[in-house]
């Protein structure tokens, strides 16, 4: 069994429902260790043995990370980095501001040697079998050189993960034609094109709703809009199929037709979904959504302790250095 | 009533499902005059009576719109656009390449007056209400004041075809705090917000499930990316739910339950619904989707003909020197 180092500030219900979450985690049998603010952090505890280390600060949305990072040096974030820094855990999970989580893991942890930039690797739901997202926001504006790196990434997670041999790995682009998208997806075309990577070409967002790539690659910008722009599209759906069956079913069916669509609707929920991963740091970090419930935050653990487990972060180094 | 100018070689399946389109507006009472090879149309066309000119060649999804604007002189959708230029119709409606429709509208009609880039303005269908969204792909990068006037563009798009005053302007971010998005992100905020626009400030993908913004601005690619998304996602929901269902529920039910659904279902689906607007060019010009069948197009001729009766592409000059 892994030890995970858990954000117990970070989110925006923090500490309370991260704390509710860790101790749901600890029932399935993970070790949780939790960094924040140790006095807060008590009374959610009640009489449940969770260690606690004392780092009360937050690294807030609107804090500017670079400089939150020289400014608060006790951050709940900086401390769970250092617990898997020292090997006191094997992995970190935060559902705080993600810019204080990509800092402090350069910062802390260091960038895997020859990685441009980290990215924020999304698992997403798929048909036939998950799909992986990079990068999910880490870093807006990029060079081809990166997105070939987020290609090499997120095909050595996608085999880790998803167990398959050679990920498809598609590039996010405004059509299918090679000559199609901005300076940047017309370079990263002909990179990935001649490295050793599986690479199908370029791919559009409807492809999310087949199985014709295991790895989007994309600039963070973009990928941040896509994420965001599948749950605005599955709840704006959901409300009007909700509305549809209220106007068009025999009332007493509405409960029964419901309950069925459920575990659907979970699927495309940020909140019962995977965490996702901040890739190109040496050591695991897991970033969950800024709204995740107590559930969200358990599910994160034991996926994060799942991910510790398999030990891939150490891979990663040989796979950039073979591009 | 309002004559429209169809691109009948424009779409994947051109030009059966557009002529019998066509025949369907016709039927409603729109007066449409068909572009394209005049031999071919007729052979769809059986006994009814449309105009067609005779424009055989098509300018397609591989060919590079600048260059075959110079060498497709003949080009369909060429002759649909000429004749708005020569006041024969009064809007022009094409599910072809949106790259030739783009480059053959500024050369036929020519950009409005200080018009920096038109823009692709797509209508998504919303719950309080639809939202207009763009650039929805004609210029992939752009510059921070391309992206005010397509907020004052939207602005007055939605003041028309929605009826209302003073429409909500977001620009379409990484986040809703005003330090959010690249450099392009960053300038337009300053821009926006001081200009005489009901600017809300930065709204995000999930904000397409509440009614938040009227008008959702960003460059054409990120627009494109979204609208793709949003596409790809509602499929895959729709897919999720319907084996969800297969599972869940009693077999009987089943045909009950997806009829329900059908009319929020039609709702995201882009075969059904309206047109995308090009805006900034000197003339009414409106974009299917390459996909079309004979039932989109026969609704987006009708939608055609029913902003042609609004007259409303003459106000956007003023609009632009106003800003």
């Amino acid at each position: 069994m892994s030890t995970i180092a858990v954000d117990a500030m970070g989110g925006d219900s923090a500490p309370q429902e991260v704390v509710k979450g860790a101790i749901l985690a600890k029932e399935q049998g993970v070790d949780v260790i939790l960094s924040g603010d140790k006095t807060l952090i008590e009374t959610y505890l009640d009489d449940v043995n969770i260690p606690i280390i004392d780092y009360p600060e937050v690294i807030s949305m609107t804090d500017n990370p670079a400089r939150a990072l020289r400014t608060k040096k006790n951050a709940s974030i900086l401390g769970a980095l250092q617990l898997v820094k020292e090997n006191k855990a094997d992995g970190v999970f935060s559902a705080g501001a993600t810019g204080g989580t990509l800092v402090g893991s350069i910062s802390v942890l260091g960038k895997i040697k020859g990685v441009l930039r980290p990215a924020i690797a999304a698992v997403l739901p798929g048909l036939e079998g998950d799909t992986i997202l990079l990068d999910a926001g880490s870093s807006l504006d990029v060079k081809p050189k990166v997105l070939l790196q987020y290609g090499a990434m997120g095909s050595k997670l996608a085999e880790i993960i998803f167990e398959i041999d050679n990920p498809k790995i598609g590039l996010l682009n405004n059509g299918e034609e090679e000559s199609k998208g901005r300076d940047l997806e017309q370079s990263a075309y002909k990179l990935l094109k001649s490295s050793n990577l599986n690479f199908i070409g370029n791919i559009e967002g409807r492809d999310f709703a087949n199985s014709k790539a295991d790895v989007f690659v994309t600039d963070g910008f973009t990928g941040n809009v896509v994420l965001k722009t599948m749950e605005g599209t599955a709840k704006l759906q959901q409300k009007l199929l909700s509305e549809a069956l209220k106007e068009n079913l025999f009332k007493p069916f509405l409960l029964t037709v419901k309950k069925a669509m459920e575990p659907a609707k979970d699927k495309l929920n940020p909140d019962k979904t995977n965490a996702s991963y901040l890739l190109g740091v040496k050591g695991l970090v897991t970033i969950g959504h800024g709204s995740s419930s107590a559930e969200a935050v358990k599910n994160a653990i034991l996926y994060t302790n799942q991910s510790a487990q398999k030990g891939f972060i150490n891979n990663f180094s040989n796979t950039i250095s073979e591009l």
